[in-house]
């Protein structure tokens, strides 16, 4: 294994992060949902103004996909992470529009080696998603795996 | 409000619904992956090669977002929906890998009218994302809401 900046350790249960900083363009919300998400309320700015929304929204899943991202650059490329078998509990709590900045602030809910393979450690993360005004527009759980550094080869 | 031509009506508890038959292409993961989740074992084919998987896999993200677009061209834009509050339980079961193509089985689990606004529907779903060779790739579970063709304007 090539060796890695973050192990299990560097995540104990309640340490917090803060990271990310992406705007996102009214091109990048629809070039997403005219892929993924068609709805008239991600790809049609006129059909937009008169939906519950007021104006044009990023897909659920542009924003997950960029928390995602945001992650990656933190930190998740320079670990020694394993895949994640999924998440719980998204909630998209508020809309994403033009112009929006996305930071996440992520929490380590719980933190503990595998009892099957003592190498690797289950972390459980909450990670919310906040726009420049401070407010949380989306939310979602997950586990993740990492080799421990005290059992590295 | 437009006509449409599915209401909440149309999916009662049980219902079963299979659509879909997207194939991702090498680059379509490649792609995805560069702009949302740069892992090695999604954008590089030498280094996924070594890692846990054998090979290229796409990115969970990708496959909960073409699942989105897969429930989009099935019923979704020609549906009386408004927009979900979040989903549950993503499961990521086996890889999805270059030149699979994947279909979507969708169980309506929960179906009730909504006690603050009963034109309003709710329903709970699990949608389940199968490959060419009838393996569970993804599930997840999520609620929806629809407009009652019974309270339509």
């Amino acid at each position: 294994m090539k060796r890695k900046k973050y192990y299990w350790e560097d995540f104990p249960i309640g340490s917090v992060t803060e990271y990310g900083g992406v705007t996102l363009s009214k091109e990048d919300i629809v070039r997403f949902a005219k892929e993924f998400d068609p709805q008239p309320f991600h790809i049609d700015e006129e059909a937009a103004k008169h939906s519950q929304f007021g104006g044009l929204i990023a897909s659920g899943w542009h924003t997950c996909s960029l928390c995602m991202r945001m992650m990656c650059d933190a930190y998740l490329l320079e670990s020694a992470n394993l895949a994640s078998p999924g998440v719980e509990n998204i909630r998209w709590l508020k809309p994403v529009r033009p112009g929006d900045t996305l930071h996440v602030r992520s929490v380590v809910l719980e933190a503990r080696p595998l009892e099957s393979k003592p190498h690797i450690g289950l972390m459980r993360n909450r990670w919310e998603v906040i726009n420049q005004h401070g407010e949380e527009v989306m939310q979602m759980e997950g586990y993740g795996m990492m080799h421990r550094r005290s059992h590295k080869k």
